[in-house]
């Protein structure tokens, strides 16, 4: 098995400068163990708990930006999309599309993914089990599509909390699909902030080494430079000067995991 | 308080011969209480568990029978909508437009949907809190519509089932808008067959009863003549006749309430 | 089927005089509907959040008052158990031994509950599943006593919270034993004050009334001349000088459900 | 940090030689890792879910075995206890004591437990989150014993299913006690067969890995010669065979960590 990869980036798009700040200080996160990432922005939060809140740059400027990220930097880009008319837009740009987990059941937009030929990383919703996430896959391999990954990202437990249950990566995995580990959203308290979702960011690192030790092909974890003042997921964003450390360590526990 | 109103109709909408069918059979199963109802129906299935089962009769031909039905009959009518762009095509035929509960957090489809000015039933995604729907009515009462009524369908309790917590029914009500307790979904199993959803349709009248009792502005039940050969909510959906009784219990229960 | 029964009392043993008291108001609200009542409170709260709270009178004091009560009231007492060796003794003053919901599983309380030839009222644990206490009931049935009463006083739902589920008392139901609706602790928010369960009493009622219209056999509901001051469930006990109109309301909700 | 211990053995006594046999095969297992382990097994089954399951030798006979034990083997034994009085007794052998979960709030039990002197293995209450657990260790702190082990068993999740939220070991690991991930129950599916609990044995190793690399004190896992004909909890034992290779894999998980 290849070492875990990561999808990581700021949960939303800033500006072009941001970016390319932070896929400078990614890239030198990564570099000492060789991790490959996948760079991820939003350009659009389209499910925000409030209306209140910000919702981004919007799909032509975002894309511009992740097309420039992909060429400076030579990575591969993800994106989520939020409707079928996004697909074909996004994919001209982005190496994987990614859906939101509260779309993951919606057909149109997993078949007009899945038709673009990108690379479909989907996101578990909070109210499946694991098991279910196959008929999910299957809609997208119905295109013929079959580069498809399957991601965690908590499941409802009780009010306003997420629980990981670390049975599901084992589970999803018996499909033959790579399956992705959310450390961010994961340990996010959705609405547990009133208009804003809540976050235990102390917490992100411990899934994630148990998430390694389970077994998985990658690691989703979102990082900002100041997550305190971020325009989204601050709570439980990790800082981007600890990633370099929070790195070496997955890919020890990683290491490990894969010489079973 | 007005007496409750019924939300009902068969899940998918199957032609119009049956449609008519339908609606002449609860227009009788209403008569006897004088109980007002909305008609429902789906012209698309947009989300359901695999790509193998049927989906409905897409939107121009649903929304051509929806019309005669509403013309025909004399009573309001409702359909559910997926995305943004549905919603003014909707709106043009449809009293009420409803927001999935899996989509219930899509900032763009309640902008929409509010943008119509009908009025918006959306339920309570699964994944949320009672308390957190004052955000998603937020939205849509942005757009200066606050023809809005806030549905529970369940919340996620384990896995592949709904629990119905009655707190909400008051909790949600808060909001100003009037409540409904949709008695069909609430007791889905979701993924509960594999590729389809299971159900407990012995229990829907009791959650019905707990529902009046606890006191609410409308049911939403669907129903149909042979359930266990509807192409979709068979294992939850009421037949149509045990409709007329029903409705004359639970119009009892409702009298009592709302003499509190 | 006869019109449900009342499980009333304080939750905690005072005094002799506040027992009287207690008994003395509880027999006027339940007066004018011609409702029997049980009167129920505890000698010893056996299993407090934290070891500073209060914990009762004891065994033999307390057993004392309710025979007291009983006599001069005239009205069945009961009180719950906490190991085998109190059952013999408590059962020779009270009418109805109960089980407490976190040792619903321990067979030696439940064989030497059932051997005192007393009425057993025993909880669902907040961790099983309503067609769990099949099991429970036969280990009571197991000594020959078939005076047993299950009682639903919530199941967990995440950390600090219960839920009702209503679907849970036609399921006890079906083992042929009279079902109980805990009105009580069904709305407590267990450790929910970080010593003490905290609680929503003006829930209470709201799921008492649902649980007439879903149909039980008895209702379980503590009370307390002064809630805020009393030394244990306090935050969900309903102040006695409202349970007279409670007790009506309840009545006119349980005599519809019993016309079904 | 020192490297994870075992808490090791069938779950239920059957006879002096199986003991004798079953500790010797525990022993070899852990030899080549120099892990220490505490031998565990259960004299009484206190709380199965029917009362037609075997429930085991008796204190008096069990006690002897593990007696011998600990004698021949120069181990430390562990038993878990029901009610006040097995205490005293059970820590004249025992040098662990451990307090099931469902009992965890038993004050007097708790209390009973800390007088002795022994170390307390306390499970957390599958209805507890991992904060309530800091008043459940301060009652037996109280008696002066800070001898205290808290230890995660898993947590209810809907019906017959427990989630393991490795966020709770952190969280148990604040009160400065060591904390123990229990294996083999977390994957238990309580009441999941009727009449007997059923069991994920596969996903053991898998939370138990992951245990480790969030960071524990010790890890509990039950194990048998022949799990399928096992007299209790067979569907989540690890055959004895297979021990050997699993502690060789969580040493180095563990050692890992505790270089963090």
């Amino acid at each position: 098995a290849n070492p875990i990869s990561l999808i990581t980036g700021p949960c939303q798009l800033e500006s072009l400068d941001h970016a390319r700040m932070m896929a400078e200080r990614i890239a030198e996160a990564c570099a000492p163990t060789g991790t490959k990432f996948i760079f991820k922005a939003s350009y659009d939060k389209a499910n925000r708990s409030s209306i209140t809140t910000q919702r981004g740059l919007g799909m032509e400027k975002g894309l511009e930006i992740l097309g420039r990220i992909k060429e400076e930097f030579g990575v591969p880009v993800l994106t989520d999309v939020h409707d079928a008319a996004q697909c074909a837009p996004a994919a001209e740009i982005c190496d994987v599309l990614q859906i939101p987990a509260f779309l993951c059941r919606q057909t149109d937009l997993l078949l007009a993914a899945g038709e673009t030929g990108a690379a479909i990383n989907v996101k578990k919703g909070q109210f499946l089990a694991p098991w279910d996430m196959a008929n999910v896959a299957e809609k997208i391999a119905s295109t013929g599509n079959t580069r498809i990954m399957l991601c965690d990202r908590g499941t409802s437990f009780g009010y306003n909390t997420l629980v990981t249950d670390f049975r599901g990566l084992p589970i999803m995995a018996r499909t033959g699909y790579p399956v992705v580990f959310d450390a961010t959203h994961s340990v996010q308290q959705p609405g547990g902030q009133g208009t804003t979702s809540g976050g235990q960011r102390e917490f992100a690192p411990v899934l994630a080494r148990a998430a390694c030790a389970v077994g998985v092909s990658a690691l989703f974890i979102e990082t900002h430079e100041d997550p305190d003042n971020a325009p989204s997921d601050g709570p439980n964003m990790i800082p981007v000067d600890q990633m370099g450390a929070l790195i070496k360590t997955l890919r020890d526990f990683d290491a490990l995991a894969k010489t079973l």
